[in-house]
């Protein structure tokens, strides 16, 4: 019951991963904003598995059409609808995993909700219903910075425990993070996680990651308190991913630690306007951005279909011995990158809406 | 425009900190559900300040009053409004600060978003918005208890550097909590906090902390796929409460590090139904509950307000020193345990409802 | 679970008619709105039962208190709580009728739908529960005055058989309606009017009536399509009042009887904008308001509450006769001329600010 | 930004009339439904044009396809994603009527609002957007009957000037309402209607009408107080849908005319619950259903398009004569029917599910 997010920029996800398709229904998307189905493409082909020889080589197209609300190269105003047909279905294919629920997955818990799942490949909770947020989230990408300047950038951080360094979140670029499979801007961090998936891959193993992201040129004022902030909406928007465990915004956890004399971000004058010193505050004061980069961290879990052998038991409560049959991704966090741009992107299109309408 | 929060469970809250009052107005509890002031009051006392030697000695009573919903002791089903006057209205305080943005407090943000902001005390984004929140969270957590018998425990796992032990979050209790001033339920632990905090107060500084928290006993299947997953709700519930910086779920941010084969938690069979033996997933599955213990933490940042002199600009750019007046506590995270419990609270009577949709 | 309407300007009500007070908290109202409680208490009074000596006598004095979002005259941006307390609380009155569902009251659906209900006065079902509305729903004529010039005006068109001519839309004004005791401009049909109220008073009897309303200077453009048209808002809105039965917008009912070629409103150059000759639509074509007046109406069914003895039976299913006791109103229509206003003017100021939304 | 209705059983309409498609993705549908293509195809094909002699011989086929949220013939309680996709797709079709708003269709409203509109066939006003509509409801009949026996059955019960006489609402079925062209159970009175029809075609100009509506077999209960009363949604719902201009529910506008004692619903036992002896009250007391027939009516304008020369202006204000060509519907009610049925669906599932939230 809830496949919808955002208040006035709202998107609508549909679509099993073998079911025929799918999608999005983007409504609230503002009128005469130039799109075309090669605005969202370019987003869907980053996101797409098989792009580098870490990922699994499923050739899984991904073509997008534009079914309604843009006429001429044009949006109307009017609901756009945004459909990816699955080239790999398979309703039925039920096998041995139907009876032993995933560890890790989310076998049992849409069977404890539903009292049914679909049949194979994890049906909605599966890493394909991204397509339709992607799809969407390239739309709100293309308002954000049309009408605003806003660019979003995410990168890799971390991979299991290889951590890249800090990087200048002001004049980082996608082109930057897209330079070497992994998506980490630094090549030697990138380096040694490359080399630490290809051991986790050899071990039949899998890892997670950190995600980091940077949203520049917000103006002052997007957030709206008191329970849709900024942040909190991004925390929901991040933790609604698949595998998503953490978030933290500024300073984040690490803030915790600090004394107030140390975290505390002081005014100064800054190209005629306030801004601050130093930006522990992940660019937002209050729930409402205050014009510094916001700035945030998301924690993926290491993906749970793993090649390995794991004790566990099937929903007759009998012991079972799993091992993923197939290639899979030993670590997604790379594939991750564009999608929690559009999280972002999705949270802060539908804020700018809604401060839009304080006139 | 964004005082509410929930679905069916639903929250309005109402009140700047130097007004008449606040308050949040409560719809959807189901009717015929035991309740009185007093079921308020316990926790809205311990959110209270000025419970000890570390916090401010305010004496502020925040009495609530319940102005409709209730009769006879039950719930009606209809609209509970719930009152907390204000004994310390100044509404036009405008004193130094009025012409300084204070450093990572949300003055500036809010003379951005809306031109306008109160005269003192830090209106809508003081920490006395909780109030509504609290009241309201004690009505969720009563039904919660009496109809799934649901129990939420929060405490303080770091003050600054200070942290403390794993805990036994199947038997924590609010009474382990509440054994010391600062809310850690390992003496040891608490001993140590508590020091930091006093070194900090005189130091005129103050500091940031975690607090952790465990909800018990929740059936499978709570938590609504895709955006309102609990985990995402509650990520956006806790990041919604002032000086939040991060959350994580299970294994968290630590999470990010392990493997797969390390992080899936095995299924077992436990008393005629499936569990988990380990539980990095922190009780969400695919954003859904299985069953086991939902356990999570929330990054403080350090108290902004800090008696320590500040250099900063005002709002028209020219350079000041501040230094705040009179006394603050330089550690709000015990006061955030319930606060932390709120939430989780009216998270999940939200999901509860939903799922009881379902039939 | 629905005592929230609106969008983006969002009111929540709430209060039962016996208990401690009934009100509204107001989110999303722009900030810096010049606003007292002497602009919410003159719509409120006009509201007030007891004003002619066609109403019951009670002196219930509905004083509105604002608890927050407004400071030194001007609104916050922030939630705008308003309270009116209640003079007369009997909430443990159950009596003779609380064994016997009245006819065409609520108790006996209340009680079917929540296993409960308020003691007396008929809880959360009473006219009282439309305080909360009117005192927010003048909040947003004011905005609506101040930002776009828009005035509401509605009036009795019908007080049981006795119907009055049409009215000039165009310049008729609240001291035109309020000129006489049943609020129907045109003093001989309100004589008539009045006679059939007092006809009906003096039988132990009620009447019902019709309202008609007037929106005048919108802009054209507000109005969602597809599900939140202007038109179809208006209906929700108006249906949701106490004691209504039907709504019609421009032609309206009588529209279905006319042929194309009489009904479409031929566009006309007026003042050097597109007009319409005719306004059949009312206003609104397509959902979406054209500039031209808004007219509709509403119909009002006699009052339920009579002393003439009427057979029934009661919950037990045991006959009864039923008459009740004391001075009731025969003819709510004259009170209800605010109350439509209140429910166009929050329609409006919601439309209005979701249009600028589009920037 | 509003084509969203439901809050649990809720859904997302797209699509313009000459783009690539229509349809609608339903979200909050219970699992474990039995659902296939055709139980959907049954009810478009009965708004389908073309049905008739009375009807545009247009032949469209409207086929529909389940792209999500059903698998081996089960509902999955994921949303379910329909589309029906355009034979006639002519975006760029930009005629002589795209320099002149059409009287008393929605050009010169969407021009207004949008600053755009679809080149031709009225885009997303037109009566083509139903068709995700009616596929939508067509579910939501299926869940009704199936777990409650709910059945709606809307007819013709007046085309222009010609009107039908009452009928037995609770033994009418869609097989006698199919019985004839015009859809009037009523023999004769179809045979007048149908008569006015071909008369209007003649004139080359159009008629309205009004469909009457029941719904059957509801359980005491539904409906949300205050803002989302049953009849309260019922009328935003029918003026949501294109050329509807009035609802009423039970004794509706007459009821107006009508005393208190001849209008009150006295409450009797009847198969050992209470009903009602009359039922003015249209099924509905309070906002919420008594268990007897919800019955209302909704207004439908006559058809905007005629093929009459019409005097109207271009939209820079020159005089124009506009008469549409090719052949037109001269009367659309009797394809209203499903869709008034399908609006009247979609408000009773989505009240049940939030019924049974209370458990």
């Amino acid at each position: 019951m809830s496949s919808s997010f955002g208040t006035l920029f709202k998107v609508t996800t549909f679509g099993e991963s073998h079911g025929k398709g799918v999608g999005a229904v983007l409504d609230g998307v503002p009128s005469r904003l130039s799109l075309t189905e090669a605005d969202i493409q370019q987003q869907l082909d980053r996101r797409r598995p098989g792009q580098s020889h870490l990922a699994t080589p499923r050739q899984e197209e991904d073509r997008v059409t534009i079914l309604s609300g843009v006429e001429g190269g044009l949006t109307l105003g009017t609901p756009i609808a945004l459909l990816v047909h699955n080239r790999d279905q398979r309703p039925g294919d039920y096998g041995e995993m139907s009876q032993t629920p995933r560890p890790s997955h989310a076998d049992y818990t849409y069977q404890a909700k539903y009292g049914i799942r679909a049949g194979s490949g994890g049906g909605r909770s599966s890493a394909r219903e991204t397509i339709g947020r992607v799809a969407a989230g390239a739309v709100a990408e293309k308002f954000l910075l049309a009408s605003y300047g806003v660019e979003i950038v995410a990168w890799v951080s971390a991979v299991g425990r290889e951590t890249g360094p800090e990087v200048d979140v002001l004049t980082l670029s996608r082109a930057d993070v897209d330079g070497n499979a992994v998506r980490c801007p630094d090549a030697k961090s990138a380096a040694r996680m490359e080399q630490a998936v290809l051991a986790a891959q050899e071990a039949k193993d899998s890892l997670g990651g950190i995600v980091s992201c940077v949203c520049r040129n917000l103006p002052a004022g997007w957030g709206e308190p008191v329970f849709d902030k900024l942040d909190a909406l991004l925390a929901q928007a991040m933790l609604s991913l698949p595998a998503t465990k953490g978030f933290d915004l500024g300073s984040g956890f690490a803030g915790a630690g600090m004394s107030g004399s140390q975290h505390n971000d002081p005014f100064i004058l800054r190209h005629g306007r306030l801004g601050t010193l130093t930006n522990h505050s992940g660019g937002v004061q209050g729930g409402i951005s205050n014009g510094e980069p916001v700035t945030f961290r998301v924690a993926f879990k290491p993906v749970a279909t793993i090649g390995r052998s794991q004790a566990t038991v099937d929903f007759a409560g009998q012991p079972v011995e799993l091992a993923a049959k197939g290639r899979h991704d030993p670590c997604v966090v790379p594939r991750a990158v564009p999608i929690v741009e559009t999280m972002a992107a999705l949270v802060l299109a539908d804020l700018a809406l809604r401060q839009r309408a304080r006139g």
